[in-house]
């Protein structure tokens, strides 16, 4: 029963520059029971190092899809989790590791969970932070808060190990997550959005001067919602008539 | 206080081969907040690759203590914790990692504790596993039980440190409740849901025969979402702009 729950994460590894960090990513997963690895457009992919630093994970390495860009990675994803040092003003929750762990396990009840960690350097893109539902930040000291990706990854599939072991406890499920109402894929997050944006284009309620901002903030908003798939919906629907018209 | 609880915890990595883990090693305890790291008969040490995986954390390997045997690194212990992924017959008690963390901080008020990381391919010797207290297990799945070094002191002194934090991990905070933008009070809510209303009836989304469901829907989905005071403005200032020109 754990190890099935595991089997329905997924581990993106998004712009890796070291093939060794996708070795090491790779072995964590395998020891703590996720095998689901995805990496975007990775720098160098397969490696020598790679394949090291697996280290008999490299099982995990073959059966990893190449991606090239993230939205691809998410498509069919219900929740998505991404990690993240520096975290800007953002409206989506923040979570320690052990609460995402769970929340995870609770979401991917319904579909495929992924967990998102972005470059060694830079990290993710501000485009990339915003298709996360949550952010999930490991406690560390404040002046030295650099875990390097692979402890990173050990330390997530850790969380979701014991998590799973724990069993799903606390919160009840994902508030609206029912057989007959499933939550929406990130596909069909997008279409929204982007319905959004064609909707308040044509009402004239999008600033010219800054566009995006209003963008991201509905973005925020209803990403942590997360909403049901005919809630989504319901939404293009009322876009629909407001455009209606005009 | 927790940072204060940490200092008194030891990291003991025994006889380990590559100076790159003891680099990996000292990052991770860098970022946890643990400082002490004794190294006991390293193989190599100090070495370029230990300060370049160390990344910062290289006064860590400045301050480390090398020694000859086990026994000096712990003889100012009251506490020892020995990671073994093999675990023979030993009649000390075997614990997952949170308790394990847990009773390290516990013991640590009385003196020194020190956690003992065997080497990479062989472990610890017998004679080093009948020094330590207690052991502690990190779960794996059956059939790959293989973590390497520096992910063993990651998922440890992660531990070591929610413990510590005591259970403080949980959401950081209402997502959005800041000082500079305030959740919206019930008040603001009902405003929102009246304007929903007057705006989907001019806009003729609502059904004459139940105009209710609509209405109940969207207020089931803000609702969930606890939105601020700035974010039901953004939302209204859309309805206007939907309105405008019926």
């Amino acid at each position: 029963m754990t190890e099935e729950h595991l089997a329905r994460l997924r581990v993106v590894l998004v712009g890796t520059t070291h093939p060794g960090n996708i070795g090491s990513a790779a072995r964590a997963m395998k020891a703590m029971g996720i095998t689901d690895l995805v990496l975007v457009a990775p720098e160098t992919f397969p490696h020598a190092d790679a394949t090291a630093l697996a280290s008999g994970a490299d099982d995990l390495l073959a059966t990893a899809r190449v991606m090239e860009d993230l939205p691809a990675a998410l498509a069919d994803c219900v929740w998505v989790v991404g990690t993240s040092a520096r975290l800007r003003t953002h409206s989506v929750p923040v979570l320690g590791p052990d609460v995402a762990a769970e929340r995870a396990l609770q979401r991917s009840e319904a579909g495929p969970v992924a967990l998102v960690f972005g470059r060694e350097h830079s990290g993710l893109t501000n485009a990339e932070l915003d298709r996360c539902n949550a952010f999930v930040q490991i406690p560390t000291v404040a002046h030295f808060s650099s875990l390097n990706l692979a402890g990173s990854v050990q330390v997530m599939t850790y969380a979701l190990r014991m998590a799973a072991l724990d069993g799903v406890s606390g919160e009840a499920a994902s508030p609206r997550a029912t057989e007959r109402d499933p939550p929406a894929t990130q596909a069909e997050m997008e279409g929204l959005f982007a319905h959004f944006e064609q909707t308040l284009t044509a009402i004239d309620v999008l600033d010219p001067g800054n566009p995006r901002h209003l963008m991201r903030r509905l973005r925020h908003l209803y990403l942590r919602t997360e909403l049901s798939g005919s809630e989504v919906r319901m939404l293009r629907g009322i876009l629909t008539h407001a455009e209606r018209g005009r």
